[in-house]
This record gives C-alpha cells, sequence and structure tokens, in this order.
C-alpha cells in the first residue's frame, strides 16, 4: 500500500502524519450507513434540514486559520482565494437552507378526484419529488472548498435528502478532513444518524470505483477530469441498476471577439484577458482557453497587448507536481501541432509551477486539426484568427459542448450577436456578454453545466440552486387519503407559502 | 430484404400492399432535416406552437373511421378501446398545448445585477429552458395511438420544441401511418419545416438502431420490452456524444391486500382483481402481475372469486402472434418454477390469443427464486402468501423498481400502510390505494415511470406534462442586453402570465 499523505503544493514535498486509506470494506459500510440513514434522514422538515445546512456552515467558519492554512498549503492558492472560497462554501449552504425552506424543490402537483368525469370519474393524484436515495461525491482539485468536501454538489444532494458519501480529493487531504469534521459535527448537533454525511479518504482511484459500484449509491457528482468523468460514468452504466453520474469535466470556453468591440477596445480586451487567462494559475474548468476574433481593426492591438501581458505574468504554482507535469505536456502537444504558433510564454518557474502561454492559429488550420481544441488545463489560450463571420460560425460549429461561450460586444456588434446566440445556446450553458467566464456565480439562474463532454449531463447544472433538482425524483400518490399523505400534499398544508401546481395552475398561497 | 406488410391480429395473416422498408440513408436524411429544422421551430413562439399541437389533434380526429378500423384490424383490440385511446391522445396534444401556452415549462429564472454589492458586483444573469435538438421516438406496439407515433414521448418532444422522427411500430404500420400522415399535414398548415416531424418504417432492428446512433438525434424516447430498451440504451451511451434515452420498459405492479380490507371484502377485491388482470388481454405496463397477500381472513374469498374469474375468462387476441407466443413461453417458464403452483387458466384459443392465468407461491419460494418476479407480457399474475407483515416487506424490498404499487386497504390498516409507503417510494413512481393499475390518468400529477429496470431514467415521467422536462435543458444569459435576450427574458415580457423566479422568489404577473 502507497503511503497517503499531504503535500505541500509549493515544494511538492510531504507534510503532516501519514493518512488513512480508506479500502473496499470502508466503501461498503459507509453505503450501508448512508442507505441505513436515509428515510430517517428524508423524513425530516424542510426547516430541520434547512437549520442543518446552516450549522454546517458556522462549523465550516469555526475551524478557522487552521482551514485556511490548509487550503492555502495544499492547494498554492493565496489566502484571499481561500478566504472568498470559504465565504461562497458557507453561502452556498445558506442558499440551499433558504431554498430548501421555500419548499419549491419538491414540485408540487395536485390534480383533485373529479367524480362526476364522463366516461370515466378522475382519481386524486398527487405528485412531489423525494430524493434519490445516498448519493456518492468526488471532490474536484481546483476548489478545495466550493467544488469539494463541502462544496455545491454535497450541499444541493443534502438540501434534497440524500445522504452524502464523499470520496476525499487527495490532493487536499487535510482541508477535506477539516471540513468532513466539521459537517459531521452539524450531523450530530442536528440530531441526525452518522450515515447521513461520511467520508472515505485515501489515494487510489479503486477507491472511487468501489464507491460507484456499491448497490446502495444511487446518484454520483464528479468535477474532474474528463478521464475520470467518463471512467465513473461507465461503471455507473454497467451496474446491475445503473445510474446517474453527473460529471463535470472539460471545458475551452470559446470568447468571441466582435468587429466593432474589438476595433474600440482590442487593446483593453488584450489586457483583461490576460486577468482571466492567468486567474487562479488558469486552473478554472471556465478558463478561456479559447479566442476567436475576426480579421480587422483591433486585432493587433487585442495581440499586442495579450502578448505583453502574457510575457510579464509571473510563473504560479499549480495545485499538485501532477497538474504542473500535465500541464507542461499539454503546452509541448499544443506547440507542436502544425499551423499553432506560440504568441508568447510567461516566466518559468520550477517543476511544480506553471507559466502562462499564449498561442495563434488560423481557422482553417483550427479546423482541420480536432487536437487544438483539446482542453490543456492551466493558464494556456489559443486566438484563432477567422477570415469572416461565416468561417468562426464554422469554428463555433466544430467546437464541442462547452460550459461556457463569452461574446464582446458593441451595440454595433448587435446584429452579428443575435445571429451566434443560437449557435451558442445548442453548444453551450452559459453564454456572457462583456465579462468573462472565469467567476461562477451562485445564484438561481445559474447554469454551470453543458452539453458533452463539457458535462455528462447538459440537463442540469452543478452550481446555483437548480443542481438541487439532479437528487430528486417524483412520486405520485392515487387516491390516498388525507392522513396516508406526505404532509406537504394535504389539503390542510395549503398556506405554508409552497408553490402548487394545481389542475395545471400554479398557485402560492 | 423481407417484405414488409400490415398484419390482421386476429388471423395472423398479411393485409394491404407491401410497405415502405426505409434504410440507413434515409435515416441519415431524416435527422438531418430534423436538424435543419430545429433552430426554426424552436423559436416559434408558445402560441404557435399550441396551435400546431392543436392541430395535430384536429388532423388525427379528421382521418375519421380508417384509423378505427386500421388499429382495431391491426391490433385485435377492440373498437371502443380505438376510440377511447384516439380520445386520449387528441387530449394529450391539447393538454401540452395548454403547457406550452402557459409558460412554465421555461423555468425561467432572473437574478438582476446587482452592481454595488460588495467584495464584486453581481452580473445580470437569466436562465430559461431550451429544447436539447432532435428526438428519435419508438411507438409501443400496446398502445397504438397514446404511445406511439402521435403518443405522449411525441407529444412532449414536439411541445419542449424537439422536431421528431419516429421509427414506426412494425406491428401497426397503417394506424402509424395514417398517424404521421394526419401530423404532417399539421406540419404543412402550420407552415413548419418537413423535418419538425417524419416517420420511418420497417421491420428491423437494425433501423432503429441507426436512428439512435445518428450524431443529430439527442434524446430518445421508447415504451417497449426490457431487452429493447436496454439495447438502445447502450447504443446511446458508446455514441461519441452519449444522449440519454427514456426507456419505458418492464413491471409486474405489485398489488399489496392489507388484512382489514382483505377480510371485508376479499371475494370483492379478486373480481376486480381479474377485472385488471384481463383488461386489453393484459398487454398493458400497469398490468397487476404480483398480488402480496398476508395469510388470515379473506385471502381464500380473494383467491376463490380471482380463480373463478380466471377459469372463467375467455381468451383473447394478443397485439402479434410473437407476443403470444412469447406469453406462452412465459407461462411455461412459470409453471415450471419450484414452489409455483397454478391456481386457475382461462379458456385458450388460437396461435394468436393468450389466455389468463393466475399462480401463487409463498414469500419463502419467491424470495428464493428471482425468475418468479419477471415480467410474463399478458394477463398473468402471481399470488405471493406471506406470513406476516415483516415477510411481506422483505418480498417488496427484493422487488426490482417499478411503475407502480397498490395498497387495498381499510381505515384499520392505515398504520400498516403507513409503515409500507416509504418503502414503496424508494422502489416506484406511482402509489395508488384502493384502485387498479391499470388506467393511467393524463394530467399533472402523472408519474408513469420508476426504478430501474421499469424504465431506464427514474427522474421522470412518459404520462402526464412532466414528460416534457426530459426534452429541455437549461441555458443561462450573463449580461445581456434587453434586445439580445430571448423575449420572454426581457423586462417587458411582464405582465404575460409566465411564472418566473425572481431572486428567488416565485411570482406570476
Amino acid at each position: 500500500m502507497t503511503e497517503f499523505r499531504s503535500v505541500v503544493a509549493e515544494t511538492g514535498e510531504a507534510h503532516g502524519d501519514p493518512l488513512t486509506v480508506h479500502g473496499p470494506e470502508d466503501v461498503a459500510a459507509a453505503c450501508a450507513a448512508a442507505d441505513a440513514a436515509f428515510d430517517t434522514y428524508r423524513a425530516t422538515s424542510n426547516e430541520e434540514r434547512a437549520a442543518f445546512l446552516e450549522r454546517i456552515a458556522d462549523e465550516i467558519m469555526g475551524i478557522g486559520d487552521e482551514l485556511i492554512e490548509a487550503y492555502t498549503r495544499e492547494s498554492g492558492l493565496p489566502k484571499g482565494r481561500a478566504e472568498g472560497e470559504r465565504g461562497r462554501t458557507c453561502g452556498q449552504m445558506k442558499m440551499f437552507a433558504d431554498v430548501v425552506r421555500k419548499g419549491q424543490w419538491e414540485q408540487i402537483r395536485i390534480d383533485p378526484a373529479m367524480p362526476d368525469r364522463q366516461p370515466l370519474p378522475r382519481p386524486d393524484l398527487r405528485l412531489r419529488m423525494i430524493p434519490v436515495g445516498p448519493v456518492a461525491i468526488f471532490g474536484a482539485s481546483n476548489f478545495p472548498l466550493a467544488f469539494s468536501t463541502a462544496g455545491g454538489d454535497t450541499a444541493s444532494a443534502l438540501a434534497a435528502g440524500c445522504p452524502v458519501v464523499v470520496k476525499g480529493h487527495p490532493a487536499h487531504p487535510h482541508t477535506g478532513g477539516l471540513v468532513a469534521d466539521a459537517i459531521s459535527r452539524a450531523v450530530k448537533a442536528s440530531g441526525l444518524p452518522e450515515g447521513v454525511f461520511q467520508h472515505l479518504s485515501g489515494p487510489s482511484n479503486e477507491l472511487g470505483a468501489a464507491l460507484v459500484q456499491d448497490p446502495h449509491i444511487m446518484a454520483v457528482g464528479f468535477t474532474g477530469s474528463r478521464a475520470g468523468g467518463l471512467a465513473l460514468a461507465k461503471l455507473a452504466q454497467e451496474r446491475p441498476v445503473p445510474i446517474p453520474v453527473y460529471a463535470e469535466m472539460s471545458s475551452i470556453n470559446p470568447v468571441i471577439l466582435l468587429p466593432h468591440a474589438l476595433k474600440a477596445r482590442g487593446s483593453d480586451l488584450g489586457t483583461a484577458f490576460v486577468g482571466s487567462l492567468t486567474m487562479g494559475a488558469g486552473q478554472f474548468c471556465t478558463n478561456p482557453g479559447l479566442v476567436l476574433a475576426i480579421e480587422g481593426d483591433g486585432i493587433e492591438d487585442f495581440i499586442t497587448a495579450a502578448t505583453g501581458g502574457v510575457s510579464e505574468s509571473k510563473p504560479q504554482t499549480m495545485l499538485t507536481k501532477g497538474i504542473a507535469s500535465a500541464y507542461a505536456k499539454g503546452l509541448e502537444v499544443l506547440s507542436g501541432l502544425p499551423g499553432v504558433d506560440m504568441l508568447a510564454k510567461g516566466e518559468e518557474g520550477s517543476v511544480t509551477t506553471g507559466g502562462t502561454a499564449l498561442f495563434q492559429t488560423s481557422a482553417e488550420k483550427f479546423l482541420a486539426e480536432p487536437k487544438i481544441a483539446h482542453e490543456v488545463f492551466g493558464s494556456s489560450s489559443v486566438i484563432v484568427r477567422c477570415k469572416d463571420e461565416a468561417e468562426l460560425k464554422q469554428v463555433l460549429e466544430a467546437v464541442e459542448g462547452q460550459l461556457t461561450a463569452t461574446l464582446h460586444m458593441d451595440d454595433a456588434d448587435q446584429a452579428a450577436a443575435g445571429r451566434l446566440v443560437p449557435v451558442l445556446e445548442r453548444r453551450v450553458g452559459r453564454i456572457l456578454v462583456n465579462g468573462w467566464p472565469t467567476g461562477v456565480e451562485v445564484c438561481h439562474a445559474m447554469v454551470h453545466g453543458g452539453p458533452f463532454p463539457s458535462t455528462t449531463d447538459p440537463r442540469t447544472t452543478s452550481v446555483g440552486s437548480l443542481a438541487i433538482d439532479r437528487f430528486l425524483r417524483p412520486v405520485s400518490y392515487q387516491n390516498f387519503a388525507q392522513g396516508l399523505l406526505p404532509p406537504e400534499l394535504r389539503d390542510d398544508a395549503k398556506g405554508d407559502g409552497v408553490p402548487r401546481l394545481v389542475d395545471g395552475k400554479l398557485t402560492v398561497s
């Protein structure tokens, strides 16, 4: 068995004592406990569950500086980012507490009986959403708090009423362990069974495979590489009872510079672009890895500013030595592709850092070589120069499914933008105007998802309140006596402020 | 190439001229046309799409008696059933017209910008659902109208804004062809591109396989056998871009007779049960193929009445000779299983008919032999005698995912029912009290779906208005100028009666 230890991102060296390595029996025990806790947990009231989520946020804040220190040490990311992400993580828990309290998540539908209907009476039918069952969550390396142990997947699954078994990310075991302990304290303080939340740790992929294959697990949330997501999805499909895997995988997030905007502020756009590209060492799912521009005024200003920014950029510690080395490898492959020219490269550091890199190619070359569109995880981007709007559209249509696309535009670009939006809608989950894709707002109208291969399931999102829907399924109750119905479906539940679709008409009482 | 002809269900003989057999090029052409029509079709207003769905209903009614004759000839089902199903099919189209008009399907969410928020401003974010793209629909043999060419899958996909390519069921090509022509007339009359609806016909599975594998197809609706559904789901998963398959497959729909109800009306329940079991020659997805009862008063009354009813039952023409022969084979297998006793068998007919059959076993034997729980498509059912409630619960926990479960109960059974409902919720999509599972109401609170293997995706339903969600995915628009937003997301759309979640608060203006 490999020794499993926390690693200091900056030095690549081990830190602290050897850590617990869970095995197949631990997986089986955790999943059985999650299953045993399911009926108790899902029977909690919305208020109880909301208070529990808020308690988790309090417990995470209660860890204090120890958490920030573990985070920065294990991720190489700065303190400000750690604090911001902690705030986001706790804010996310509180948002889901609010969602649970409001009750819309239950999607209540009531079709009252019509005893006199001809030719046949209509029975009384009532529908609500129930949680799917125990959920396995795989944290991401690039957001050790907001997309990991207590991240959006865990928050939305717990909000739905699903017990959660987390496979802690081996790149930040101390951070994950501290957060897991905080959640377990909240479980205990809320009088819930321990099986509501469990945390497994270890460095191997086998651990995750066993988790996805456990018959008690009913859904999987994952954020990470395409290879990892596809492997889990395959395992999940091959189970005797297949289950959904919500994997958020690779994306290169095209940024489109429309002619008038480019002409008016090519240089400013170039500078701002480098800011988005280099943020967090480029380790964002929404990093702008592809820039599309039409030949014309402003394109050279953009390139000059971007090239300058990239050349001056400092190397940044990457999340793991493995990621830094995969990044270096990715740059090497990209540099070697026919028709791809390196425009600029930032300062280089050690084996644990990544320097920024900027490439350019023509639309023609891009269309001829699919590898140019492969994600290079880190601060690397490719500018694709297009002859005209038609060619730009061709490039977009050749691009795989993405999390985001961005339009930089002025008023005079509106007609062109209007022609491109339908193309983008079919390819991405979120379209931005005059912004940068890094920075994903946690709110109700967010879609952090998109067509394959950006995710395995474009019908949903992993950020924002809509994420709860992933862990729900509908059940219909026909001709139930009032006393046997779940409380929220009874006639006397009216007035609780929960929206209900009654006979097809939405009512909020 | 096998000749492809319509077959008279009652005689098993061919009827009418040889029919068109579509091949791989036809599939490719149809899917390309559907893709080409997609952007035009999805850009129609809710009102235009609703009027189109209503026009389909009118065109189907306009076919007149020719449709009823083809239906009864091809299915062997009686005229009353044909007329009822036609009404249901058209009613379904009209229900979706209403759903489309009301606009709730778009699930609009608006989080207005907060320019002064600290530490960072919040951008304006707006979300709506858009259709997933062209959809392939496989009709079912057992509902030649309501689950076939113009059935719930087609209606909900068209309502969502998805072009549809139907693979017509070879058991009712004349019925399907008449309906397909009616839909195409509605397409034309509505000024829509022909690619909005297309119909492929032929006897082979390869045709369906090619359809699921076509890169333009973005989702699949299927109702049929477990083997068929799983084969399509596998093909869909193995595509370069995997797509969801909504397959409604096998179900044996447990009916639970609780002690007080059984004691009070065992004999009446036995008679009513045979009515549900034999309806439509037992060819319903919701046919009651499993009856669970606890030993005690009334169980013999139930069995006496059920046995009598089954013995007196007449043979009924089945949908196809193949189904009749599979049914006979299924009865043979069931009869030969250890611990399974045949209680009664109805009158037998020809090779195109199926006679009713009733079996009994003990809970112990049932738990020891999983094959007892395999669906036998037709009017066959197994009574499982349980020693007590604990054993009954054990049997339920051993049963695979189901479309429905039914509780027959009196007031005095309420405590026992309350203990069983959580068990049933985890296993089925719809729970009925004091009714029979055959007969699926088309309404808003219906779930005709359930855990695997009753369907491939328990997060949804194939009957009722919630079915539209299968063909939608969310897109988020960040910082769009009003003029670039889809009309329903603009500020001036308020007052159109469409519900919107604004800053997390549901508003209906």
